[in-house]
């Protein structure tokens, strides 16, 4: 697996000047906190992989996705066949990422650890070359990427603050910033923490970690608070329907919406028959292959997008679009990321009349002083994120720092999101087990 | 009613140069045969709306819609609200328009005759302002239409020859130059003058009309006449389920697909779980609030997309985006229309990698004198259009050919399209039926 992957068309060769001339993938890895999961616990090193496209006449677009290896492999085998396609022929590159695909017979490289392993791969390769199009297009029209995705139908994307329970640091190093999490309290203060720091006005809890009742608790507590902010939690599937339902019941009054409480389409069905609590998912339905079944069994309420597993930001809009047809409402899924990846989900998010709810950001447990891009652009005021109005995404690549991230990357030997490993590592007894209670 | 809608923004206003400055609604006639179908006989005029959107800059942008009444009332209404729109912002104009439809209380203006009456209002109007703004959007950017729906991915698109059941002539008129078709053998006739004129590789008769024994057989005359043409059957529902299914059986080994045998999507899935041919539609899914219904009952297996009822060029996107997701097929259905509608569903259908099936079109039922572009531009070789490579929609206004059949319009006294009012009055003993047999 090369390290950084290159390519670009023989210099021979004329192409039109929006035609893909280059293509440039690299690695990063930016340090991450011990959040917890029902899979296990992030690593101190998280992954992403940096796609730099540049056009004949030079412009160039930005991509951020997933870093594991397997993931690399497929991006650069796409990145090939992404060379000499024209930014604006949305059709045309989708079907020459689909092919590089279609029978590479690499395994894995799904980027989220084991919970969520359903994603389409071509819209998961598809998804950075689309944004950096998207980048690249807006560059050339001088019109922000929002604009061409149907134009902002509002100046700033909320966000919701995204609480964990987490040790206080990672095994043989001294407490972080934030410090333990793994009580009602500890949970409270985080979030005092968090909308001190950012002004969220929604918080969702990153569950399925602790026994039920604990996180019933927390939830309460959080209630007892944060009186105004709407309350999510979101196990991960790690609860049978019926604990499911014990946990909607004690929630039923507290929050705004249940997500994935319990795996599997006809698991989300059963418990929606029987809670009125709305059911919002990004784990049942994380490809477009699934909603059908989605419809026929009745599993969902709210469908949480993301751009780097739905295909890009074109894709997404057609996501929306059913969201809108069926009646879903529409939320956003977030992982480990950086600035670009920020950058992307503001503007989707701002061209998207559908989202209705707060969307979600790993944002706050990045250090400031780790990204990729140019500091300044993307700043949170009450919770939210001005939409960036430059053209495309309206943000600009730091190579010193996009540099830093890589060597990071290269020194710190971790090549596939592994929370579980990791977990197993630090406690050798740990099971995986879904649902978990 | 005003017979042609001009309205623009104060001249003392100052716009964005994008932003839509005019808007100017002009109903025109044509000159239609006696075409039958299930409902009645089309009239000796069919109607049009041409609609001229202009921005600050001065650029012109065509879209193409139905000429009723009513809908030409809500067409002023949507125009108000869409002056001053950029035609960039498509999130913007579709809430303008929808907010326009909202409560006003207009009834009808379906344009199809009561054959499909629940198109969405708000797509249905805002079909010619989405038309007009990408072909502006293509003119400022200097690409054509079908580059912004996603890049072309055919160069030319495949039509069907449309056949139908006819008299020889209007009531109290001389024959018109293609005759009486009312058997088998008429039919065939038809089909080898239609063949011959345009090269269309594949065939569709326009059922519903005579006892399905009789359509049955002009199935299997043309089966015999064109061994290699694929053919469909469209008798716009008037079949029970027992007949729906006897004629299936019947014609298994002879149909492409089998269009809209019976009403309603439950009797459509009930045909659909007894016979192994595709069921098309472009009756019991003609909305986006049709499509959770069809996927529940498993209705269908290809859909008709068509832009005059689908919300315009974009959102017909998202409905290809759904029949992709479904695994329906993908076909285009077609009004009698002129050179601005041709020239969208040529774009449309050339963008669209999922349609699979040689798209509908009234075209030749049209006299080559009357329309409102100037020719040249849209021809036919072997059934198929060369899409226009020309900025934007490709083509251009005809200014005094617009006039001519303004004036067509206004002479002509016709402010509603209805088939079957007009077989009423050849035979007050008409009865409409659904279905029929």
């Amino acid at each position: 697996m090369p390290e950084e992957i290159q390519l670009s068309v023989p210099t021979a060769t004329r192409l039109a000047d929006n035609a893909v001339r280059s293509i440039r993938i690299t690695p990063v890895a930016f340090q991450d906190p011990p959040l917890l999961n029902t899979v296990g616990v992030h690593e101190p090193l998280a992954l992403r992989a940096i796609v730099q496209v540049r056009t004949e006449s030079g412009v160039l677009g930005l991509g951020e996705t997933y870093g594991d290896a397997a993931h690399l492999q497929r991006l650069a085998k796409a990145a090939e066949a992404v060379l000499g396609c024209d930014v604006f022929a949305t059709n045309d590159m989708r079907t020459r990422v689909e092919r590089s695909v279609a029978a590479d017979g690499v395994q894995g490289g799904h980027g989220m650890s084991g919970m969520v392993t359903g994603t389409s791969t071509g819209d998961r390769v598809l998804s950075p070359f689309d944004v950096a199009a998207i980048d690249i297009r807006g560059r050339v029209l001088g019109v922000p990427a929002s604009e061409l995705l149907g134009g902002r139908v509002r100046d700033s994307v909320p966000f919701s603050g995204y609480l964990f329970y987490k040790w206080a640091a990672h095994p043989d190093a001294a407490s972080d910033e934030w410090g333990e999490a793994l009580t009602p309290d500890g949970i409270v203060a985080q979030a005092r923490r968090i909308v001190d720091g950012y002004g969220f006005t929604a918080l969702k809890l990153k569950a399925g970690v602790l026994p039920p009742d604990e996180e019933i608790a927390a939830m309460l507590a959080l209630r007892e608070a944060f009186p105004d902010h709407p309350l999510r939690i979101d196990p991960n599937g790690a609860w049978t329907v019926e604990t499911s339902l014990r946990v909607a019941d004690a929630l039923k009054d507290v929050l705004e919406y249940l997500e994935d409480p319990t795996p599997g389409l006809e698991g989300m069905a059963e418990v929606r028959r029987h809670t009125d609590l709305p059911l919002a998912t990004n784990m049942c339905v994380v490809a477009f292959s699934h909603i059908a079944e989605a419809v026929r069994r009745g599993s969902i309420d709210i469908v949480l997008s993301d751009h780097h597993f739905w295909g890009g930001l074109e894709r997404s809009r057609l996501l929306a679009g059913f969201a809108e047809t069926l009646g879903w409402g529409l939320s956003m899924h977030s992982n480990s990321h950086l600035g670009i990846s920020l950058a992307a989900m503001t503007h989707l998010a701002a061209a998207t009349p559908g989202v209705d709810y707060a969307c979600d950001t790993h944002w706050p447990w990045k250090r400031e002083d780790e990204d990729v891009i140019a500091p300044g652009t993307l700043t949170f005021t009450d919770g939210a994120v001005a939409v960036p109005t430059a053209p495309g995404l309206g943000i600009e690549l730091d190579p010193d720092a996009l540099a830093r991230l890589h060597r990071q990357y290269l020194d710190g030997g971790i090549r596939e999101r592994d929370d579980t490993g990791y977990m197993r590592r630090v406690d050798p007894g740990y099971v995986l087990e879904s649902p978990r209670w």
